[in-house]
């Protein structure tokens, strides 16, 4: 029997693969499904199931389009309203070979959550691992806050979905959940993708709390919604059929001029010093593990994107990360890269950047700026230095008026990857005179300043 | 400038890629097209033009799948009454950066042949290089029998072409064909896969002769015509529509068998030593360098296949053989393998093995036997064993009928492949003294045995 | 914190790597390191620390390998005697980042085991994984018959070393041991590679019986001691140098046959069907997973090896598989293949084949000949054939003169795969009438044939 | 006969392998050689002879790591005083298969310069390619600059070893050089790496002069010699033996630091414009593609080097180019990179960029700065900025005190790449306000400025 997990990154999505004999289930399959079909060649097995434990709103799913590539049955707990799978109902069982699937109804997240229970019946009925979605991960538990005048019914549920179903299964119990460290379906995870009911039971931080607290906390907890949270609802109720990767255009850098000016939206994925040092003016810097949380705040599904990258050779990756999300409509690349950009003559844009050691100078100076923080407000209240005027990043684009255009203003966020982001939505809008400080509060805790609660 | 080879092994077929600046061409793309989207992202270039060199008889072309996969043009010589593509004649020329490439009609092969002529207007106007299609091989010229009853105007036509038009471009242009050793478009081309006219002019035998002599070979020249030419034809005429790859079920041994038993036709491409060791009873051998010229005369494509191959992850090269063949309805293959079948109880069929030293002690003893000798007439011809029966594998099927039932049948070809094929098709047919002479001809000729002409 | 398994099939070896921050540890290293060294610059890491669980009698270390070229420390427990590494007692813990790994000594399978403990700090000081080496496998527990006169006191060691010190750790830890399925550090070894302690606890065979009862039981444990054990032992009692892997020629066909007969010893790594459809006459059939159990019995460490195998490109996987037991005279390999030699006129051997059915009907028909049943005695016990001679396959090479040169032998085991190494093994010492049942017991037992015990 | 072109990027080099059956020639290999090896093991074959054009300046040849690896014999051309290799003379052959290769004495270039001129003899003994190291490549000839007061007599030599040796063997031949475009070898080749004697005959710019024109031509020709030819030379006269890659460590931001302040010299092999963003202060930009022709200039082979990169992924191809140009002490590199850095709270610097069009408006307001183009003399003569401070980049460690300190200096090169070089340096030296030009003259000139020649 063999258990293999596909990570995808940026979204920290995991999805899950079980063969044994010649039959295999996906758990949660991705929407760029070859890595799924390679893994049934290499072990000469049909992928004859397709599970979802809820229906995501993070990513679009794969789950139609591998019904399609190979004849599997899709299924899905009651209540997801999805027309492409099967309903199935807690204590449905499937086996593959000596691999038993059984469904454990797990609400909470969403009402149609499931687990998928993994028994290996060559050694014993009792389950050996569990698929648990998005209701338990390593290190915290799902998010609670899709309904959002039902909170406390939701946190109830998921509560008794972890204590009453998914801890009695035992604490010598595999759990593998559909996300790891670094997804927008949790901030406490672990950047440890490896544990058990046991430890999580033991030492996952949100489990050692009664039932009243734990309510309360995920009543109170906050979290944003990225408005692609819609579009992947719309599209994961149906499940998008299979189909290749857009295939954008190599513009050159004067056809890439050409299309800006038809309205083409830039997205540059670059890093954000390559964009500091040098970009298309009024293009959006979109590093790749910012992309999944906050590029939905900002570019319309309509938008025909174009896009900046390093190198031609990694277009094929940067594709695969924004199709996930569902942005299909990538018409064009900058090819060679920035360089050429450069080297045509068009001009170019350059965002100041400021370490934390002169910021902080600045202070000392009481020089007049806006210190503009652009976390969430959860990470903005738990320190963030004097003064800073907090608007979250995916708020952005609709407060820019609060912002004045007669001062300085130094974006700042965790690390200088979203800042770099504000920067070039300031930018975007006409505002002169912003510097990005790469580093941010990260830099400065470690600089000992003055942090205010 | 960049220009690519692409090999596809089995049918020897050569397709090419010019790259200059972002856009690019390909010439004579082959029907699983990824191989050219996977260098223009990797150099960031266009693909904007796609040449046929002529309407292929002897794979699928993917000219259509890949003008829907990049919005190419797709062009064709008059003549050539393709639906897919726009017409091209004489002199028309286009341009990718500073690769110009040209039209030279070369009619001879096809009446609708044409090469393409590449310069690099970077240095000169004159031509650097030429791609020939089926005109002009390494060592070789392209076969002029399709129009059985005008085969002395072809020939002339081809000669015409190659003394008129291809080698007055200048000794110092470098050839490209579309095929290369090992293809069934001509039996003498080179294993050197890189030539200029001037070589070629000097050394290709082909060349070594006067228009009325160069007529008069090609016209006696012997050449079959695999029945699955009619059927690339058919395809060709309107190129197929860009599809994935089949994707057979991964059947155990009992289910398997129970789809022989419903009619599947069993394809065993491992190598023939294994196939002689155990296989399927009623498989037909078909080694993958083999397949190209003779899987046309014997296996339908109506026949829904089912393939023996040595490892599961073997499958995806088998299955881009047979589909760039033409051969779509694969729906499943055996696994993990044929150890699993012979371990499922089920029987299997053995064919011995005699080597060339005892096939001549045979001969020395004066035993009774059939030798059956299925290379190519002019193979044959040119050298064979003493009172051995001469029935090309191609026409074998047919010909079974004059085959003795009660004498011992030893198979015979070049080396021992074609002989496995042969005496597979001989065992299906329940002939049961069957023996297959691995190392066949030349190790005969290796051991200096006695040769007939 | 990335904890990754890394597989060496064949030898169905388990190594482990824990990654945290820029630090990384190896647990029990194989000796080609690049793997190692590939995750270690992909993670951004430097491997500093390398825990060897015991002395390893099945493989090759490559502990010294990867220290010479990382700079890493090497651990062994105590009593192991290697001069390679450091020695280290329960207790004793190393710090990489949040990863804290802790020794805990469990003696049984020798008596220098070591447990290696995982906590992951940021959550807990107790433990979330547990590397086990060869004590506790998934499904079964590691061979205590290494020191023949004190099995009882190993055995008990093993048991408390499990019952005391692994099983408390908790249900919740995570289970990694050194060897899956396939091994021949044990035989009932799941083929499923993830477990917890506290599924083990539960549904591991070997851990149901109370003290005495798993002493008894594996004090008469039956287990064979492949001769090149020996040999790890010495090289891994100082662990060898880091050097490339070998570099045999590629020879044709007639510079082959010429080596033989200078005392090259060939290996046949080709499928057993391929083998007994042809094979170089004296050439040992050897089956890449029936290599690592059997190889040491057959081949001395002082022979130089050639090697038969099917693609050129397959080379480099052989060389690995060989070189993972120590044999590093590999000093040719047959090139194109095994139809060059065919074709070369050189003469090759036979093997016949006989499917289960047909050897059913010869035991119908009272038929005269010997079956030699190479398997495990206790597989032969288990049941077998009437009339079956019983003789290892390890212990064949001595006992040949046992078997009678005027009957007809057919070689059974499990599936076949042995049997191809027996009759090659009869076929290199004269034996004339050797035949292979490809398929054997599992065969014989699907056709419901009568089975003795 | 198979010829395959193996090309390392930067240094522009192009090597060659020729196998036939199962024996291979390697020319000019790269001191990786573990392409080659891979080579030979896909093709079955042996690696039995290397052959060196002439004792290259440029980059650090493989020959004596390939013979150790292989037992192949090296051959190199007489006066090239190399204790590795054998010497070799004109008309000297050697046979592998049907492939005969022929030494041709082709001094100029240097003194020891062969080319290997390479026949088929399944076709005819006439050659069919030939590989022509430095003397003659794609639009180019060599550089006839090594032995500064014989340059006419180098000169004449390569003419005559063009023209009397090279050319005759006709038309049809062709050409192999053992470099592309980008190399220091030569500033006029074609990016297009495949031709024939006779295109160059009548194309090469270089070509089409007298004998005395050639001469004066070249001896008029300006090249700059890298100190580290000198480096190379002497490596290369005994070739270094087989070794792995250096094994820097992963250091995280403050292991970094701190081995900065104990001198560890910090390159950073980001693109120009992250360079530009965000770098460690004293670091030395080196782009990828700069570091062949300027890394001699600026950093000794005594320096402990530290490297900055994007991903740790990329560290691999970092080590090799440096490898290849003899760079072995490679210590350290950033882990996880850059942005680690700033968050750790560390400062970095940064170069304010300029583009080309807000440049040419300082230059309508008469703005007062330094404008310091550090393009080769051959290129600033060709056409320049008014006013323009002209430098030579390998030239600029040295003139630093030319340059003032209380004005504001502009960097500019071709496209920006050596201006970044040229910034970081001066940012090393104290230098505080200086900005780089990304764009420079090539974006100069697409902006229709005033140029000056």
């Amino acid at each position: 029997m063999i258990l293999e997990k596909i990570k995808s990154e940026g979204i920290a999505h995991l999805s899950y693969m079980v063969v044994d004999g010649n039959e295999a289930a996906v758990i949660d399959p991705r929407r760029d499904i070859e890595v799924y079909l390679d893994i049934a060649r290499r072990e000469g097995a049909n992928i004859t199931h397709v599970f979802e434990t809820h229906r995501n709103e993070d990513y679009v799913v794969g789950s139609k389009a591998l019904a399609q590539a190979t004849g599997a049955r899709v299924f899905h707990g009651q209540g997801g309203e999805v027309d492409h799978a099967e309903p199935v109902q807690e204590g449905q069982t499937f086996e593959l070979g000596s691999a038993r699937l059984s469904i454990l109804e797990t609400p909470g997240h969403t009402f149609d959550s499931i687990s998928i229970v993994l028994a290996d019946t060559a050694f014993s009925d009792e389950p050996v691992a569990v698929f648990t979605g998005d209701a338990l991960f390593i290190g915290d538990v799902g998010r609670t806050d899709f309904y959002p005048d039902r909170r406390e019914e939701t946190a109830a549920k998921l509560y008794d979905s972890i204590f009453d179903k998914l801890l009695p299964l035992g604490d010598g119990v595999q759990l593998y959940p559909a996300h790891g460290a670094g997804s927008v379906c949790g901030s406490g995870m672990a950047d440890r993708e490896f544990s058990t009911l046991g430890y999580e039971r033991r030492y996952n931080p949100m489990l050692q709390h009664g039932r009243d607290e734990f309510i309360k906390l995920k009543r109170d907890e906050h979290h944003y919604q990225p408005p692609y949270f819609r579009k992947m609802e719309e599209l994961n109720s149906a499940a998008p059929e299979r189909h290749a990767l857009p295939h954008p255009k190599a513009l050159a850098p004067g056809q890439f001029a050409k299309r800006c000016q038809d309205g083409l939206k830039v997205l540059d994925l670059r890093t954000p010093e390559a964009f500091c040092g040098a970009h298309i003016p009024g293009s959006l810097s979109m590093p790749a593990d910012v992309a999944p949380a906050y590029i939905g705040w900002m570019v319309s599904y309509d938008d025909e994107l174009g896009l900046v990258i390093d190198e031609p050779g990694d277009i094929d990756e940067s594709l695969r990360a924004l199709y996930r999300l569902g942005y299909d409509k990538v018409s064009a690349y900058l090819t060679p890269g920035m360089t050429a950009w450069e080297a045509s003559g068009a001009d170019y844009a350059v965002i100041p950047t400021i370490s934390a050691a002169r910021l902080l100078q600045r202070y000392e100076r009481s020089e007049d700026f806006v210190l503009l923080d652009v976390r969430a407000i959860d990470e903005y209240e738990a320190g963030h230095l004097e003064n800073a005027t907090h608007i979250y990043l995916g708020h952005l684009p609709e407060r820019l008026d609060e912002l004045p255009r007669d001062k300085p203003i130094v974006t700042f966020c965790g690390s200088g990857k979203r800042a770099a982001v504000a920067a070039s939505l300031l930018s975007q809008h006409g505002f002169e005179n912003v510097e990005n400080c790469l580093g941010s509060m990260s830099a400065c805790k470690n600089l000992g300043c003055r942090i205010v609660r």
